[in-house]
């Protein structure tokens, strides 16, 4: 299995979306956040995409140099219309208008509107958490419904994940990243391919009765995931509506129940720690309540008591140094990618 | 078992309060917040808490005339000192002085510090849709701790509230106001009371092994109330922690893990929808996505899919309508406290 620096994959990756149409410091932004997601661990989100993001662009449903438009703007609100370019590339615009205007101002709201795959939520919100500014993101994404309502036996929801970050002055931050569906599409489809059972709370077939079969999500008529929460689902269900609330009716980039082309709506909130309390109280708090945490006897089963982030931060060190595993059939595809574009690969 | 109006009970509650020490207006504020609990159908935080609230006063732990104090303000944030005073004193000021802002300027933060119980979330957040801005509100307390951190097996969080509103233009409005720990203590303690196990998913005992027992809660060394989110309660606990540092660190109220006097800390977050996106935008994807949820069959044993709130704007219509039964000991707890302050009580 190859292994490859952060640096060349994010090269070879801005290659290839520069010969497929994009601006070069725009694919470079979608290369950097395909990349950041294989170090955080998840290669589901990572360069395993290239090829898909290309057929997308062949297909035109991603319009490679689309401008994000800025079609409302206030001292403290912007709405961007990314006129279904990247999603990466428009959430990056939003996370630096908003980052200046909460600089400015003390906070700021952002709606992106149109836009594609944002990708990982995790990395906007951590880097604004490292510019000591509190940052809320939520994201719905339209048409595709996967869980059904509380009580109910239909899909009518998607995973809708939201991402909050906090900056700590004595370590790493804080960085929640999580659907508000029981889990995602993805693990139910990794468990279906390996012929394994799901866990309890997960899935309902399309009757309405709890499943551990993973099948049950692919039938046709087709059953639903569950919302987070088990037995006490109901606050699932009810985060899950907030989501999409926030992001497809405040943030206006429409809701689920409406045929659509497929998009990612987005709602991101900033507040400047420095406006709000000042630093030194926030940081008084927050480093001695993270060690509090950390104090606690551990449970049966469990070595350590982790913060939301701390997993994926850890595993972003260890690849910065010893490079990122690509399996031969993914980058048997970025390599064909980048023929099919005219894009050099080049050395290591 | 007497039944009363909701203008008697409100009027004798805030009579009590106000010969208690408090301003009448402000006496007023707590009651409406106690018998709007009582309408909701949260009797546990109605008008149960009158005796409770003045051995608080009589020990010196409310200051009853407390005032007020914005000790940090900007035109679209504001940080309020109560002073040890009512919570939902200092609450009704928050929202007030929110509201004015986020008119004004389309977002609002406020914080809240030193305060006592600030009572039922959802009124607040309710209040401030039903003008058309929707509000997210995070609450925290100190010192007491109940749940245990994901992965470990002592206290270190408290039960940590969200509260968030939409308006809807055909009904109304979405109030969702749930804990980010699998359950509130309260409801530990009501099995206890009745003998009666408590269902999977909601503690472990002091080994950190899950149990069904509520004693293992009161035990010594005690146990701890889980996470929500069941087998996925890694979620629950970033939720929770992200609730902390917003009210604690962000809102500035101070975290759990220190010695404190008990307070309440609450971090309220306000964008306007005209400002934001336009209210007919807005209405044009809510409205529409509550009946497309609405719109999926039922699943085995359920009569109906509600959204977040539903339940108690229904008994408050309910309530509204055939008025409030009161059981005889806290009537007689009511009375009492009248006849201690030398409040009339009157008549219906």
């Amino acid at each position: 299995m190859p292994i490859f620096s952060t640096k060349f994959l994010t090269r070879i990756t801005a290659d290839i979306f520069s010969a497929a149409g994009m601006r070069e410091d725009e694919a470079r932004i979608v290369a950097k956040e395909l990349v950041e997601a294989n170090c955080a661990g998840h290669d589901s989100h990572g360069v395993i995409r290239v090829a898909q993001y290309l057929d997308q662009i062949a297909a035109g449903d991603i319009a490679p140099d689309a401008e994000v438009e800025v079609v409302r703007e206030t001292p403290i609100i912007a709405v961007l219309d990314a006129h279904w370019g990247f999603g990466q590339v428009a959430m990056s615009r939003g996370v630096e208008l908003g980052l200046a205007k909460a600089k400015a101002s003390g906070m700021a709201t952002i709606a992106v509107h149109r836009a594609n795959h944002v990708g990982r939520l995790g990395s906007y919100v951590e880097h604004i958490a490292r510019e000591n500014v509190v940052a809320q993101l939520f994201v719905n994404g339209s048409p595709t419904c996967r869980m059904a309502p509380w009580g109910g036996r239909e899909a009518r929801h998607g995973t809708n994940p939201v991402a909050i970050a906090f900056p700590s002055r004595t370590g790493e931050p804080v960085v929640l990243d999580m659907t508000t569906s029981a889990v995602a599409e993805g693990k139910v489809r990794v468990a279906r391919n390996r012929g394994e059972p799901v866990p309890d709370g997960w899935l309902l077939d399309a009757e309405g009765h709890p499943t551990n079969d993973p099948n049950a999500l692919y039938a046709e008529p087709g059953g639903t995931i569950l919302p987070l929460g088990g037995s006490l689902g109901h606050k699932g269900y009810g985060l899950n509506i907030a989501v999409e609330l926030l992001a497809g009716a405040l943030g206006g980039a429409g809701c689920l129940g409406k045929p659509r082309q497929f998009r990612n709506g987005a709602l991101l909130l900033l507040i400047d720690i420095e406006q709000m309390v000042g630093l030194d109280a926030y940081f008084a708090e927050a480093d001695d309540y993270i060690a509090f945490v950390k104090s606690s006897a551990l449970a049966p089963g469990f070595d350590a008591i982790l913060m939301p982030g701390e997993i994926e931060l850890a595993m972003k060190k260890k690849r910065m140094a010893d490079g990122i595993f690509v399996e031969e059939e993914t980058w048997g595809q970025i390599l064909a990618s980048a023929k099919q574009v005219g894009a050099e690969v080049g050395e290591e």
